[in-house]
């Protein structure tokens, strides 16, 4: 029986990685940096990796360092791996085409960040990997935290056997940061993998003394280009060998992956192409849609890019297609995603392997962790539809000045009644993120039902806000985008619902859970307009808890995030009430355990307490607010704001 | 009246930079480190840029660091250059993406050079501008000397008035290191060009205390994406304004240059598209090929790409089209320029702009300085001619193992008799380099030939074996290859006779100059038998001199260069040989003016014994000889060789 578990997906691929490496050098950079974290706590715990050893865990004083490292314990033979993003990622590219041109199996582990260039961002879309497609490195793409976990074990396979190193890639923060509950993979699993004559292959190519051999020498044009071109067989090998695979895991799992998985209607007109967590949201939209049509390719193999899979993938009834890239090539005659695939179209074409090009159309999406949502999905679609769909455009943004943006109907969402979907406005390390991820972990651990945890914060981190979006239901959670249609919201800090619009996706009848001094017969009054009026046309059920009072007198100062916890499991009925108190309970010990008995003990009380003070507000049939919300830049701002 | 001097690229270039720049931040790599050298050197001499001033030449602690310096100097308004390859450029990307996303204006010079991947390579190739394409700067390619000093230029006007910043490359070695004779552009070009209403604008984008402004900012999943869009306008104009400069450029100098330059048949229907010196070769073939059918393109604007720019430079009776890139990009569905020319027409032909598709095919060519001749263009424009012409191709090695290269014949060739080619075979720091670029320039600047000399090293430099290519002529020289039929070859060392077959070149009546311990009368039984079979077979006009001894006698030791170039100029007829000795002399002065009159004193005396002892062999009617040349591996080598 699969285990399953509640990770994010830096812990999920770090716990594979961790399992199949001997050395991981490390120089942790947001969103990458878990991986590194889990890797170096595990090491210092005694963790073994897959052959009874604890891996050397070496930080190094940038990437550049790490990528060295990485390098120079490939050539001893050590099953080598590094966790990076963004920055890191270009320090690591001069290493990267040096293992590479070597024929060096090898996995690096990327949460895909954005580049800095009018700006930093900390937030995830595809620049970085797109920057390292040029180093002969493979690149694989995972969509989910599921896919993370099983395609970073199929990529430390793969690479063993095609001695084409790897980048395993997946959107920083979206997949990297999401809690997601998935099957694990068992060490039974990864044993089965990683085949133990392959290792053995990969450490006789070590540069040691027994085994006499030169590399990374000087070549002269004599040589040079023939060398260059002597690592086509291998390529020409990889797809084939990534495929083999993916099979072979599927044979262990039962979940298979192809490197072009197409989903939809096997005779779709319109079929949509991309990469990345994106493709979840698209399959998701597909289902909304009506049955004929539509169909999408989740490219996962991005390099070596197979024209023949991709050809396999795409319908010969495909008459309209829509390329989907997250990153932005400024200059190129289209970004790298759509260049392939309008290649591979063409050359087809040309060779008789097809009758006609498909209208092409290529687009940016989803830059530095924006929203893409099935709203931004279905335009794409519609716009296929057009007698002369725009090219280049972008979708998620409005582009007033060059005008590459398609519009999109925001009231568009396809959120059901299946699953509990909860919203929880707190700040930065106030607990409440904290306090979520064990309702998580409690929930998907305890029963049977599928969870999602995806938290918002800002590049300031502690002290801004955060968001917490919770997704529980029956089914498998396949929604990488904010939750758009929430049946529970809660806010942990009053003050907040002045500052910004709570309740703008409480759905029709959803609970709302209130920090607040004032008490239920006296909050009313104290509310802006805007939520007034959503409290009354939604029919919202509207509870508030004074929860600093109740946790300074359990004498817990301002940590109001167990208190907070236990309401959101009496309102929400996710679990019976007594079997979440319990958990919680469970959850505090483990905690706080390191913090001490008295800790601890403050938590319970707040436990206890916690439901005594909360209570149901006897919501008015009319608004009695005149207050809008407060200002963005208030009036009275000094003019540099 | 244009002055015409002859100048290696990396000079023509640093000199217009150095006129336009306030700071050079340096970190030399080959093949681009004269740039920052002869930078330096002016510098410490005390010449003045376009204002007056002395540039700040600043040297760091590696290429990170000199683009980092590049990109502080341009934000405190500093007109700023720096000059790369290579790793070098590699780790200037981080940087590179800033300075683009902050759209400043800013040109790196690029002597383009292979990146290490299975070998590090000194050579030149486009590998490290194209993994540089992705950050947004421009890319500007020139194709010869001549055009890397007038596109320097371009490209610096360029950048003022559209704020992308650009990569100006142009072939490492092939053009970089080219000595060439041509039209210099004189300071009035240079002020004419540089607009200084836009040079005060780029100061106005300063930040300084006086003009508050911010950036370099950290953004969010809010902005970022609209960020980074909002440089669509500067780039959607930045073709046309290259063209513009590009336009102003021929009114001050007559030379015309387009982003896409054609040539051939305005009706070919087989059309060759590369950048890069490559680019001169094919133009000179379709010279040599059948009036009708052949044309070229000539990429010199490759970031951003133009569209519409191409494919009004391709004739619309193109049926077959081939995309040479001088790169590989291992992995991809297809070479960066063959993708962008790929996607170009597909989109012409779905939007209606263009009939149908040409068969279009794309290879690789060039890898680490590896020769593309003639022969090998004509192999391109066959392959266009099958049936089923192979696409994804090499030309220029042979693969016998993945089996992309063409045949090719390599006797095909397409030098005439209308200029002295010469070849000087020559052992590295024996002084014939040296002397052969000190002919140049007595050639170039005292008579109205034509001149190139390119020189032929491996990476071990100093004490190994060099080879000179010279030649003149009375029509400028678009050949970026090495000599194919020398009518006069030079060998500075005897016993290079027996290792390498230094007549395989020689044209049938070609003249050959040895420098011989044996007299005239003794040497022929000396020569190995293939030298001897040459010698008869091809009418070789055979000429000794015991060089070492007339150095000896006049007190220089082992150095004979000077007295061979006395020799050549005595036999090649290139200049009367009075007017060439006093050129030879005034050049021995220039030379060694800081090693004092006594060693101009010995070389002027080695001048007037060197005519002395060059004697002319009678030329036995057979071969007497049986001596093959000397084995590479000899048989009694160690077995680890």
């Amino acid at each position: 029986m699969t285990e399953k578990r509640a990770l994010e997906g830096n812990e999920a691929v770090a716990r594979v990685a961790y399992a199949v490496s001997e050395v991981c050098s490390i120089y942790p950079i947001t969103p990458s940096s878990p991986m590194a974290e889990y890797a170096d706590v595990w090491a210092a715990a005694g963790k073994h990796n897959m052959w009874g050893q604890v891996p050397d865990i070496i930080e190094m004083q940038s990437e550049g360092g790490a990528a060295g490292t990485a390098h120079g314990a490939l050539q001893t033979g050590a099953m080598t791996t590094t966790f990076t993003a963004s920055q890191g990622l270009m320090l690591m590219l001069p290493n990267m085409y040096k293992i590479a041109g070597e024929l060096t199996s090898a996995v690096f582990h990327v949460a895909s960040r954005s580049l800095a260039a009018q700006a930093l961002s900390i937030f995830g879309d595809h620049q970085d990997v797109m920057a390292a497609r040029t180093t002969g490195f493979g690149l694989l793409a995972s969509s989910s935290v599921q896919a993370a976990q099983d395609l970073a074990l199929v990529t430390h396979a793969a690479t063993l056997e095609s001695r084409v190193p790897f980048v395993h890639f997946f959107d920083g923060f979206r997949t990297s940061h999401e809690v997601s509950k998935i099957d694990l993979v068992s060490s039974d699993d990864i044993e089965a993998m990683i085949d133990s004559n392959l290792v053995y292959e990969h450490r006789s190519r070590a540069l040691n003394p027994d085994n006499p051999f030169i590399r990374g020498t000087a070549q002269n044009p004599d040589v040079y280009f023939q060398g260059r071109e002597s690592v086509n067989r291998f390529y020409n090998e990889t797809p084939a060998i990534v495929q083999k695979s993916m099979d072979r895991f599927a044979k262990l799992t039962g979940r298979q992956y192809k490197l072009f998985d197409y989903y939809g209607d096997p005779k779709a007109e319109r079929v949509i192409v991309l990469m990345g967590s994106g493709a979840e949201t698209v399959q998701q939209t597909i289902d909304a849609l009506p049955k004929s049509g539509f169909g999408m390719v989740n490219v996962r193999l991005y390099r070596p890019f197979s024209n023949e899979h991709l050809l396999a993938a795409i319908p010969t009834s495909t008459k309209r297609l829509a390329v989907l890239d997250r990153t932005k090539e400024i200059g190129a005659s289209g970004e790298p995603l759509y260049q392939d695939v309008i290649t591979a179209l063409a050359e087809a074409v040309s060779e008789g392997l097809r009758q006609e090009m498909p209208k092409l159309i290529g687009g940016r999406y989803g830059l530095s962790s924006k929203e893409f949502t099935p709203a931004m999905v279905k335009a794409v679609f519609d716009e296929l539809d057009k007698d002369h769909p725009k090219n280049h455009f972008t979708i998620g943004i409005k582009d007033d000045v060059t005008h590459t943006s398609l519009d999109y109907d925001s009231e568009f969402q396809i959120e059901g009644d299946d699953a509990t979907r909860a919203l929880f406005f707190g700040l930065g390390s106030d607990g409440t993120v904290g306090a979520n991820k064990n309702s998580i972990k409690i929930i998907g651990e305890s029963t049977d039902l599928y969870c999602q945890g995806y938290f918002v914060y800002d590049s300031k981190k502690s002290g801004s806000r955060t968001v917490s979006h919770l997704r529980f239901g029956p089914e498998p959670i396949h929604s990488p985008y904010l939750i758009q249609s929430a049946n529970f919201i809660a806010c942990h800090k009053f003050d907040q619902i002045n500052k910004i619009e709570i309740l703008q996706n409480a759905a029709n009848g959803a609970v709302f859970l209130l920090d607040s001094p004032y008490a239920a017969d006296k909050v009313w009054d104290e509310l802006p307009e805007p939520v007034q009026r959503i409290i009354i046309d939604r029919n919202i059920s509207f509870h508030v808890i004074d929860a600093n009072k109740v946790a300074r007198d359990a004498g817990m100062g301002k940590r109001i995030n167990t208190i907070m916890q236990v309401c959101f499991f009496a309102l929400s009925g996710v679990l019976p009430r007594d079997e979440a108190i319990q958990q919680i309970r469970k959850a505090i010990e483990k905690s706080y355990r390191s913090k001490g008995q008295d800790v601890i003990d403050k938590n319970f009380a707040a436990v206890d307490a916690a439901l005594d003070h909360l209570h149901e507000v006897s919501v008015p049939k009319s608004v009695s607010s005149k207050r809008p919300l407060d200002e963005v830049v208030p009036d009275d701002a000094p003019k540099f704001v």
